[in-house]
């Protein structure tokens, strides 16, 4: 019953299984290995995008920072909702790969109003006093479980770049999302006006590799100088290579995703069930909003079950509603959901 | 007859195994698992400093601008000699670390001269209007195959330490150099008064990964701090740890890099016999540099030897003597060498 | 009928008495000169605050940024209100000087209510992933011409202090406030909790100077670094000096100060009478903001008036309300702010 | 006797005279007032470039910062001599406002030698790893007193733009180089392949004020953005541009600088009579390195002489050799000059 987060379950085989398969003989370092640059060609295929500049990292910190760098100057502000992760859970890092620039945060949920954005966009620039315009950050799926449609992602587009600024996608649950809306990533990035999208493997079965797609392929040498002086260039780039390949291999990222959001829904329609728990979000991708009882978390927990409240389970009145994040992993089992939902049914 | 770096051989079969056995069940993310704290304590105890604060990163090039930063200030100079990887190799990566330090430049050689540092000490600082003193890095082996003996780095970190400087330890090589010098890593470091050391894997064995030793645990919540706003914290980090669970494991690390300096002797050997090959150094670890006329270069390179030169070998006078430097993995094969040897035997 | 803002007069006579007393002879450069020296002890005087490390700069965005970072790491967050100053109208500077630190906006005022500040500080930090609390910029008289009770600003500075947090007051119109209280400067900073306070000359007659001072003089060296690094260090710093010297003797400050606040009670009482005006804040030092109808702003304008409004005066519906602020300069003359009042009386 | 700097003297009366007519009434900030757009547009005639971006800041700091800043990004490398003032004097503020570029030091000597650039661009940049090419920074007159002349100038912009490279100007003592070579300042600059200079005013009679002159208008927007956000731009513009217009009026600038190296010759001159004294340079500008014992040092400071030598006067041999630098402002008496003169001599 652990629902803590999508980075802390086990990784597929067919992810060790590539990283086995990569680790035989000798190979260039940082990334001019011939496994590295047949991935870059299968994420151009996949994305429909014959063109672009396509780097792997890490951590979904380095590939969001060092791709909004690559668009932001550090007199400028980045437009991105209060919830952001870029925001709420990188310790500065965006400002400090921009060299300083502000986070400008737009109404107060985690989807943006295409009207508030617009008069965020209006209120910011102007004269030299101010931070300027710099780029539009939309999280797909967002930090909340939402997912923007893709006329909703091609209107926030459109309004960017009526202002002329640079559409960033972060997508760490980019395939969830992908998936939900059964739309290709040609369609979720380029296809809807996104300039750079993070398309993010590690909660979605990888140890750690995200890949950073630039549409615009003049972004790639200046990307690839901040990667490396971020520290973020690995000299065994084999092995960040071989992950993204096991992870294109027969659609294994679709699978995933599929899972992970399946459980979701399966825990959604067991809670749904349950009179005490009030369902926050109406789950499109592998996260759950929820309040209830904190006796009834206090109960799952004494049962083992580990995920994120927004209150001491323990202290407190039994009966406040509570709230709480529970994020399915791909590889959570059924029995586990299952197990949850009953221990909070009895309760 | 792959020479070119320690970083473009496979890791051994124990790193695999250690990330298949890590591959189970759920852990919490970013080093809260209870294998990196295992992985810490087994740290700590091979350093004999029970207090030290331990992290990993992915890259040297993040160990070693983490830990300069934790140490150096903005308007600070760091003491490097000139073809040290941390000012040739990083792409300004320590500036950007450190919010834009100086590298002042030490000698001319890759060994400090303990007369020349004290004298670009002494010339550092002194008014508002200089750059301040910063810290001293060291980096043991050389990046010229060269290694310090104990009396020597003691001697350099007293020279620090009497000018309030700390020391820190690039060892991106520590393992070849601990093995050649035949002691232990606490005598390496903070025996001879070193105060933060890098505990490289990647260039011995391991995917990518590397320890960061701070001797003053005071300094571990602003490296923790550091290492999450530049992307370098790992929501997985159990598989970091998996890599230097497997590497410390019946002292691995020593094993993989007495194989690689053994390889390196007898890549030695062989060439000591062969007149028209002059080695630029006595090799101590596992790096050969040597010239020798370009036509010899041409020849192994047509037999497939692979490895950087000073100068293109297929274009230019054949008897003009070319530089080159030539790393040998843990992994290369005895039976490589040998053939590079006779090859150049023969030319 | 110039009223866009207090940068805009001359200066009075005895600034440039002062810059030609100081002009004369031969002095040590970068602020080692006697004048310099003595306009420190008389600033350290004035505040009775005998051990404060006082520095001066010319502009207030640098003597803002240089205190802030001071205090303030790149991951930490600085608690503001949306107006002030550091948010709105240095392009990004503190970000710049602190290396990349986040303003957190706290309310929707332009003054602190405490609760929010509390709320503010309470969600912020408290793991690696966030940002870090820094410190509380509270601006004194505010942007919009308000100004703290000495009361409010002791709660203030309890309340960061009590989450250990430092205290920087923006003191670009100090002395407007410091005159509307009628408390010493001591009063108005340490003696409230303030630590580092910035005592503005710029926007009450001088050329540019302003004073920065630290309570803790540990802060000392690292500000002049800062100041120098950021070539904020004049080398003739004498006729900084000369002119804090200037506005220091026989309280010149504060009687500029009064004479603009006067000016700017004067305005106020003069809009008073007329119906159509609405005053939007009753005014506490020179600002003033109202509301009136689009075509008394136009009548204003063609007779010369000058200052900032929210939305164009000549074109759009002459009935709508349109905002405006008006600034009074120690030396706008009283017959000019009649002039105003009496065309819009007219009008 | 003051040969310190000359960053010691006073203004002349013409200076003062300038701010006093600049002196009344109310003008719009920021340097939108008409003063301000008249010296920019008087720099831009003197400079024979009429579409130049010119700006004026408070310091050289400043105006060198900014303008490398401009054209250099986080991963070049600055190419510039030892003792550039750069790289020697501003605590690492190129550094910081470049966002962590490196300066790459070229020779030993204050001046290029075109070689020697060319082999230090050339081991530039190349791949990821290594610091790319970013700018040349040439002093004139050199921290030294030595000038270039306009052919050598020439020759090191040509080699800059072969290598696509743009090439900054540090102008802190730019009227007395121009003076010496007696040519104009578009000579000096843009007809010798100059990108950027900085026309400095602050060693040469101001207050503080030095005008950035970008020959590439396309820059203009982005130095504001940089000027503001590093807190130098100057709400009270006028007294910046009123210093600037009694500095151009009538050829002020020439006729100071003419007086300060005239009395550098003078000095060099009665310094060649003495036996004693070894001159180190044939001064060009008002700068005059020399050696002579220490005794004679000595004798001079007891009798009120005040300049920087490079080891302390009163203790050690008497007659060993100390170094020194002389520097004459226009302000020092030629009396005060020979005095100096004839206590070495009789000594």
């Amino acid at each position: 019953m652990f629902f803590a987060s999508d980075n802390s379950g086990p990784v597929p085989q067919q992810i060790l299984d590539a990283l086995t398969q990569a680790n035989h003989g000798f190979t260039p370092g940082y990334g001019n290995d011939d496994l590295s640059r047949e991935v870059a060609g299968q994420l151009r295929d996949l994305f429909e995008a014959p063109e672009a500049a396509v780097s792997l990292v890490a951590t979904g910190s380095a590939a969001n920072c060092l791709a909004l760098a690559s668009f932001v100057q550090p007199w400028d502000a980045i437009f991105c909702t209060p919830p952001a992760h870029i925001e709420e859970d990188e310790c500065n890092g965006p400002e400090f790969y921009t060299g300083g620039a502000k986070l400008r945060l737009v109404g107060e949920s985690d989807k943006f109003d295409p009207a508030e954005l617009e008069a965020a966009i209006k209120g910011t620039g102007g004269s030299v006093h101010n931070a300027q315009r710099g780029a539009v950050s939309i999280t797909q799926a967002t930090e909340k479980g939402h997912i923007y449609s893709l006329e909703e992602l091609r209107a926030l587009c459109d309004l960017a770049h009526a202002h002329k600024l640079p559409v960033h996608l972060d997508g760490a649950r980019f395939a969830n999302a992908c998936v939900a809306l059964d739309c290709t990533p040609a369609e979720m990035t380029w296809k809807a006006g996104v300039d750079v999208a993070v398309f993010g493997g590690t909660k979605n079965g990888l140890m750690g590799v995200e890949a950073v797609i630039f549409f615009d392929p003049g972004k790639a040498w200046e990307f690839e100088l901040r990667r490396k002086r971020g520290g973020h260039l690995f000299s065994k780039h084999r092995y960040l290579a071989a992950q993204m390949h096991g992870y294109l291999r027969e659609g294994l990222w679709r699978d995933l995703a599929e899972k992970a959001n399946a459980k979701g829904a399966r825990l959604a329609e067991g809670l749904r069930g349950i009179e005490a728990v009030r369902l926050k979000n109406d789950p499109q991708v592998n996260m759950i909003f929820l309040e209830m009882p904190r006796r009834l978390h206090a109960r799952a927990f004494e049962a083992g079950a580990y995920y994120y409240t927004h209150a001491d389970v323990t202290e407190g009145d039994p009966d406040e509603m509570v709230g709480a994040r529970l994020v399915t992993d791909w590889s959570v089992a059924d029995a586990e959901i299952d197990r949850y939902v009953d221990i909070l049914k009895r309760a």
